[in-house]
């Protein structure tokens, strides 16, 4: 899940310094706990809190399966209530340290259990602090019992403040992630502060899992992946070319209208290239194997579309009176992502921007930029991804990365801002959130279940036009460095797809469905009909369904297809020359003739 | 020039064992008695004829200059008029060959002229015979004099018949082709049976420089190529996009009209993919250089979609239902042909095929391949290309190389022929012309200068249904095996627009010309009603010209450009609410209001 990390909105507390990170953090203390005294001689490894709960590495001497999960979580609970304070103990020195491992840390469960414990004490830096975390009690007896680990901390105060949170599943992870080490065992669990957001947490899980772009990509012949081809390397169907071409459509009349230029560039390119652009040495780890041409050069699949438009605007003379000019492409990048990386098409090897780079004079730079983000909020509003919130992001004054002049970025800033105010749109100001070439704006989208999606960056950019030393001649006769914008609304069409099929839970709105209308006749004597029907309507994308099953079947199969509507065909329509409407999420809507129908699917 | 070897209509005699074939071999020997008469001491190698002439290799001690040709020319002319018999001579043995070469082909001139000669001696198999050419003549003091030559022949009977002849450039070419050898001095020639012939045909070359794709191109803003990207992989401009997309969406939508479907698959695949469709052995040397990524596979350059939409095909159980499967996409495959053979986008390393494989049953591969033909057909002449000749590619039954049983070749060949038929196209057969894997029909088209182009080939295939092992479940309830059909009516979208520009010299028609209507204010004052023609007119591709420039230029401008239609804007069009239409081809056409210029453009 490719979500974006949330700030608290109050606060702009990081969520890495926040009391719920914290809290996580000590759900994993308070997990490693129960496990010791349920696995005796269990060894611990490390258990941080992450994106959205927290994990412990454990190597067990039995395996352990999903069903032990809920018997881990009972006694969690038990010891939670307890309130069991978490305090932090400084060691003195390195042998000190070591000697709390072997002596307190095992629980005298034998030295061999803290093996990974002193080798996570060796990489501690010498002169750093070590510190320790323990979680304590007395029992009726008065008997001390305790569990104490080493760890930078923070933590919450007590183990009451732990209550809502549930254990979640378990994977395999090698020590240290070399798989030339040990596999230990991972449980994940996820904690939050109040039950309403765990059971929401756990309800958009539950939803996302149904929803899952993977499954829903296959019910309905959207794409496929096959080993033959290659991993993270999608094969569209015809359904979903269909859904491609009614985005890219779209998009291109948008474009066009905006005065905006297609062009089509190659998928490789020399190393040369890429070696001018800057990317062969800040990308190369994502790139694909080179093809190795002769000793001068590789042939390299392109990560990026950027370079290729600069080469076409570099390609003549410009004067500014072709500025600002807008070069669109509907460019597919590709990236060397790891096989266990790979998400369907939401995180692919290959994949399709829907780039455009403008080259504008800083006069034009204002303006240009206002009408991107104007188009870019409505290709969003189009999509039906309404809730949204902005971001920009700026330089760190005090950072010296930055390339461009200061005159430059204070433009490009104040530029960003000015569309954002001039369209109304809220906006969070993120400084230090900026490329090193350029300030930015980020849309950052919320799905159907609340998801947070960072879609259409629009990014301004001093340094590839510095790099490639691009020119128009002004009005003053003299040459002048364009400034470049890159933008790309749907970021990319496998993952805008992956996101709406999500989003819509495969329900797509009318105009992307990829089957638009289903004309259904009941009998064999109603299909000619019907096929006079499907003509008439051949603007849209019409699925004629004339198998001989009954309509029952055939109306709960174009259902699970989420056809937006279905046109059921019977005598009394052959008679009054009208169709039976069926819409997907409204039922029956009664008979109309053609003429009505057309009203009525216009009007949507 | 990608031309098609031609076959004398009339007696389907092939070039190479056709008079004029030996008319042109003759001549490159004339060429070589004029040079070894006028440069003394130049060493000979080869002199073939060849698809639109002859050449010799040869040798020189001085360099020769495209200047000198008219002095050699003139040499040949004389030579020529005293009817010098040629004549065949057969050495009896190697020795006798070699005492010929050394005393008479050297003509006195030092063994070191005959090396080359010689050399070819050598490589002449053993058991071989050997036979040398002479043309001879007795000068008015009754002294003889000849040039002989080591060739296998046949030759025309005398000079006297090589009368219309031109020698047309100089180039360097290593000896046997091989880098390490010396480079010698090649000089072109081509010669035809009569004077007209020999005119028209430096008459189309002359025309085909003019309208050499790779300068209109350049000057039309079509597209461009790159260092820094690569050779033979070119960018397309935002005007070539526009014919590029002008074309594929008119052939989009005549295929879904024929119920195609819209795929859209990776342009690289595994090494495994092609391992099984056997590309990786028959296409290797045309393939791009490996990505490697691990021993066990390497990531390869598509050279063809084919196994792709087979990929697709076998993703699931195919019932005989959903058969004809028709399976369509732009393309794009990658050929690494040497630098040396590129021609612009005529012969590119990377194209987009208008491509499509049909999945059918035998049943249905009569009317399936009827369709496609149609198709095709109505492409071709949409395109205007409408002065073409069908060839039908058949099996050689002596032949064991073909794949596929005899039932199914019979099945597919009477398929073609029907095709042909029910459609009224002459055709004509090749027998042996079939691939291994089918039978095919081919369309020869004709452009405006009377060249041939194989275009639209239509492909029957056994083989890879075979290789995958695809299968469909039968009415029966069986599986069985279906039957492809490969087709691809524009060939490639870079070889077509290539051709299409030739042949239209750039002033594409109104329907895919890159800009179709230009707006032009004669003044400034009539700039706003202008943007407002534009505006109207935005379903066309509108250019508006609101320039500072004088109205002359403006009009020679566009005309340059070749945009079909100019609408000039004056006083008097805002009076009256008219538009002035400008012609390419008509000029003037008078003024008219908006709703007359719609009626005119779609009548057009």
């Amino acid at each position: 899940m490719s979500q974006v990390s949330t700030l608290n909105k109050e606060t702009q507390i990081p969520y890495h310094e926040s009391h719920l990170f914290k809290l996580r953090h000590s759900a994993a203390h308070l997990m490693a706990q129960a496990i010791t005294e349920l696995y005796p001689g269990c060894k611990l490894s490390i258990g941080p809190a992450i994106e959205n709960g927290f994990y412990y590495d454990i190597e067990f001497s039995e395996a352990i399966k999903e069903e032990d999960l809920s018997r881990i979580e009972k006694r969690m609970k038990e010891l939670a209530k307890l309130d069991q304070p978490i305090t932090c103990k400084k060691a003195v020195s390195r042998d000190d340290a070591k000697n709390i491992i072997l002596k307190e840390c095992t629980l005298g469960q034998g030295e061999e259990t803290a093996i990974y414990k002193l080798e996570l004490l060796d990489a501690i830096p010498e002169g750093d602090a070590i510190t320790f975390y323990e979680q304590s009690r007395t029992d009726r007896k008065g008997e001390k019992h305790h569990f104490i680990d080493l760890c930078r901390g923070p933590h919450v105060s007590s183990t009451k403040q732990i209550k809502h949170f549930k254990l979640m599943s378990i994977a395999g992870a090698y020590w240290r992630g070399n798989v030339k080490n040990k596999q230990l065992t991972r449980i994940y669990g996820t904690a939050f502060e109040t039950a309403e957001e765990l059971e929401h947490y756990l309800y958009v899980l539950e939803e996302a899992k149904k929803r899952d772009h993977r499954i829903l990509g296959k019910e309905l012949g959207l794409f496929m992946f096959s080993k033959n081809i290659g991993s993270g390397l999608p094969l569209w169907l015809p359904k979903g070319t269909a859904i491609r071409e009614a985005l890219t459509d779209f998009l291109k009349k948008e474009q066009i209208r905006r005065g905006y230029q297609g062009v089509i560039t190659p998928h490789l390119a020399s190393s040369k290239l890429f070696e001018k652009s800057g990317h062969l040495i800040t990308y190369k780890d994502k790139m694909f194997p080179f093809m190795e041409d002769d000793d001068d050069q590789a042939f390299i699949m392109k990560p990026m579309n950027c370079p290729f438009h600069i080469e076409i605007y570099a390609s003549q003379m410009r004067s500014y009176r072709e500025l600002p000019l807008r070069l669109a492409e509907f460019g597919t990048v590709y990236r060397f992502e790891q096989s266990g990386e790979l998400a369907g098409i939401l995180r692919a090897r290959s994949f399709t921007q829907d780039d455009a780079h403008l080259f504008v004079t800083p006069a034009q730079l204002e303006e240009e930029f206002l009408g991107v983000v104007e188009l870019t909020m409505g290709v969003l509003k189009k999509l039906g991804l309404t809730d949204f919130r902005a971001r920009v992001g700026t330089r760190d004054p005090d950072d010296s990365k930055y390339v461009g002049s200061d005159e430059n970025w204070e433009l490009a800033q104040k530029s960003i801002e000015y569309a954002c105010q001039k369209i109304g749109m809220n906006y969070e100001v993120s400084q230090g959130d900026a490329a090193f070439y350029g300030p930015k704006l980020d849309l950052i989208i919320k799905d159907a279940l609340g998801r947070e999606w960072q879609m259409g960056t629009v990014q301004v950019d001093y340094n590839l036009p510095d790099r490639f030393q691009l020119e128009y001649i002004g009005e003053d006769g003299l040459p002048h460095r364009p400034i470049m914008i890159h933008r790309a609304p749907f970021g990319s069409l496998e993952r805008m797809i992956g996101l709406l099929t999500e989003h819509y839970s495969g329900a797509f709105p009318f105009w992307m469905a990829p089957v638009q209308i289903a004309v259904i006749p009941i009998a064999d004597r109603h299909i000619e009909y019907a096929e006079k029907i499907a003509h008439e309507l051949n603007s849209y994308r019409v699925h004629l369904d004339s198998r001989r099953e009954t309509l029952g079947k055939k109306i709960r199969e174009n259902q699970l297809q989420k056809v937006p509507y279905m046109l059921i065909i019977g005598d009394k329509d052959i008679e009054q020359n009208t169709v039976s409407l069926r819409s997907r999420e409204q039922g029956d809507k009664g008979s109309m003739n053609l003429e009505e129908l057309r009203n009525y699917l216009e009007n949507l």
